[in-house]
């Protein structure tokens, strides 16, 4: 679909300049560019790339000289990602889902389905499920007996919403994530290696054999409003209570979220992060790619850990973290400098050791 | 369902008090509980709830005064997680599959599926294959050609079940588990870049172009009794046997096993754990979240590794680890702490070779 | 299927000896190996396995007196994994896809689909698919709208083929991979944390409340020829240009590869690796189990990296790496070498201080 430049500027509230009635119908880097083509140079390191494509219109950084460059047309982004972000939403088709319900689906009669939904073929839904408005459910999907999603859900294929999880209005599921399997919650009739090493941090007195009982999930997962949740991404059910996850947080593919954990609003848990069971996280948290939360611990608002962070003990709020164990970034970077000196330290230590026993 | 607190107290072994007659329909924690539902205060410091909540009845710590707690039947838990084993057993509906086989699935006619059987929509099921009774399969299962389940089977939304892989009783299944894909494994023509290093740990004499050819996966996957496999796990088909899992070992979402591997009896391999190829891990061995284990390595029977372990090298019986690379916990511990001081212990030093010098 | 000891000998390029003329249907261990299977005896280590199992005839190490070892016919490897690829490939009789198109599949008639296809129920494929010839697509598969496939794909179940996308021939896809999802790509109106600390390295000024606005993700994935993409996998799509990944390279299971990332020709990224979004991965670079590469960087041809490595900074060519943070592998060594006498070298030190401070 094509739009014109005034139109985009106008969508993003950003300035514009030349022909602001051309149009354009898709955004690309300024060398692969084509002349329908919205061209992205938000940075002058871009500049030269614009010459190699043929885009008549680019969103540029701010002061750039647009005629210059051979355009007929400019967008200004002052904040360039933010602009992207706009832009994207702007030109995003989105999935191909027909409206209405597919004929080889399995809808359950008792199940309320909001006005405008599109659902695809091979969809599964439960009894006494209620979708609001505008739902979009791809191919595969399944939604089990007693779940209710708000207004504005778009759900990709195969992802698996569990019996009565709630979750809140503009919802967005990638493929394959699993919301609601049965936590991971077992128990020994006696005292396991586990529960003694918890304690001892590392003495086992006596190894018996044990083999697990299973405490099954009585609780389901509550779901905030305007949150993601990636590929294969997997938020377990809770014991008693739900497993909670805040308004406005994402989640990439393959996270983790373990039985009672409460994940705050507005955070971002990066691809393959893993929080172990019953553990809470504040709000605005920010876990890079790889991190891992002990179970039972507080993470504190603000907090902010790097790339692989094992978070083994409460993190007060505001802290930035990295490392594993996970301390404050600017000691573990202090740590990981005298750690790559670490074998020359070791040498200099025994040459003063000679030294001193000497003299 | 309802339950009186006599049956309840008898399903568990435990004591209770007050009016056993007294019915219950769901567990909830004591703050929320309305008066249909059975508190856990299972800790004095759960006390407090009780009075907030509703509810009449509750699952309390040994000793507790319930009449002094305003309950009308207590039931005492002395080992509180196994009473709750047995109480979530007892209130868990589980999810809602229709007995027989639903119209919309596909089933080989040579494929025995024992009596009892509930099967959903969209779920296929290949030549020869044998599930014993009593088997609950949710929608869009596949169960490939040749594979055998045994009695009791619990198998939720989208999980794979591989060709010919054989499975135990009382199998436990969550949502989008891959049991019985191909084993990741791959040769060179002549000998590669890994191969070289893992010779010279990390020299190289020379570097040349490889591409990789693939080594199929003749075996499949054997699975013991009473095993669980998380959502979105994987499990890989061995090259020539099968790569196997021990009765009563139970996995979390996310984790890898890889071609060949021999995981023992009673393990916990918890979220995000990855077993490379070959391994063998014994009896009764715990991983905590996001462990890795090296390919072609031994982990022995009652191994436990805290959080994120990387296990590189064989690991004796009964060992407790911790660390990249595992060591023992109590010495990583050790490490840990010394860590924190090295960039003061590296200024110590620079400060003690400019003393001695000078001396 | 049945083959002679000479076809097999033929197809591998491979001296043997005996009865050519005896056929082998399977391939076995020598202790397990029945009279029907061709055992796997490529080390003098697994001789003794012979005499206990019924093989008549075995693939052994070159030079075995294969008389002596009471067997009628053998074939020598002098590669043994090689020639594990090629018999492997002979022995495997793939997955049971009937010919034709499923009933119970949802095609749109748009779609162009090769000669040869088999194609499982409930698969369902998008508006202007184009799929190379000889396809087989197992159950459960969902390949979107203008996505296009070369040929000889295999694609197994529940697998999740995102709108537009591109991949070459001979692709072989495991079951619950998903290529395409959105990326993850957030961005607050104002500076966010995440962004002060990058530039500070730890310090943050103010913490302000922030939220999310999504960024679209336009591009799609590009995939070249002979990639395989392990099982629950993630290739994320690009935001403007495509994700990539090069010919040859193989994905181990659960792997995450994020937005804007261009991986190179014959790589191997082995379980549960995770690449942050836009960085770039050269040819031929192997990744261990659970590593993570950073966003925005650089890791050069023929990088190898050891078991859960991250990668922060760019890497040159033909690095080999270990670590958290990663540095050159024999560093690495050097420095666990140093770590586990930590505690003795800060005791050392104190001892140091105290002798020196006295003299």
């Amino acid at each position: 679909m094509a739009h014109t430049i005034r139109d985009i500027a106008t969508a993003l509230g950003a300035e514009a300049a030349g022909n602001l009635d051309l149009t354009v119908s898709c955004a690309a880097e300024p060398h692969s560019a084509g002349p329908e083509a919205l061209a992205l140079a938000l940075d002058p390191k871009y500049a030269g790339g614009l010459a190699k494509g043929q885009a008549r219109a680019a969103m540029l950084w701010p002061g750039a000289d647009w005629q210059e460059l051979g355009l007929e047309a400019a967008i200004f982004a002052p904040r360039g990602r933010l602009a992207m972000a706009g832009l994207s939403r702007m030109l995003d088709a989105g999935p191909a889902i027909a409206p209405g319900v597919h004929a080889m689906s399995v809808i359950d009669p008792t199940a309320e389905i909001g006005a405008g939904a599109a659902i695809g073929p091979f969809v599964t839904i439960g009894a006494g499920v209620r979708i609001g408005p505008n739902a979009r459910i791809a191919g595969h999907v399944s939604i089990a007996e007693g779940a209710t999603i708000g207004a504005d859900a778009l759900i990709l294929q195969g992802a698996r919403i569990g019996a009565r999880v709630t979750i809140g209005d503009r919802f967005i599921c990638q493929p394959g994530a699993v919301i609601g399997a049965d936590g991971f919650s077992f128990v020994t009739p006696e005292r396991s290696g586990v529960e003694e090493i918890r304690s001892t941090l590392g003495q086992r007195d006596e190894i018996r054999e044990q083999s697990w009982t299973r405490i099954h999930s009585l609780g389901a997962v509550t779901i905030g409003d305007d949150v993601e949740i990636g590929a294969n991404a997997c938020i377990d059910r809770g014991t008693i209570r739900d497993t909670a996850i805040g308004s406005g947080t994402k989640l990439d593919n393959l996270v983790h979220i373990g039985h009672n954990v409460q994940v705050g609003r507005d955070c971002l848990l990066c691809g393959q992060v893993g929080i172990a069971g019953s553990s809470r996280i504040g709000d605005r948290v920010v876990l890079a790619g790889q991190c891992g939360v002990n179970d039972n611990i507080f993470v504190g608002d603000d907090v902010i850990a790097g790339g692989a962070t094992k978070i083994f003990t409460n993190a007060p709020a505001g802290r930035v973290l990295l490392g594993y164990p996970a301390v404050k970034m600017e000691t573990q970077i202090e740590i990981n400098k005298a750690l790559r000196r670490l074998p020359r330290l070791a040498a200099a230590v025994a040459e003063l050791q000679k030294v001193v026993a000497k003299s």
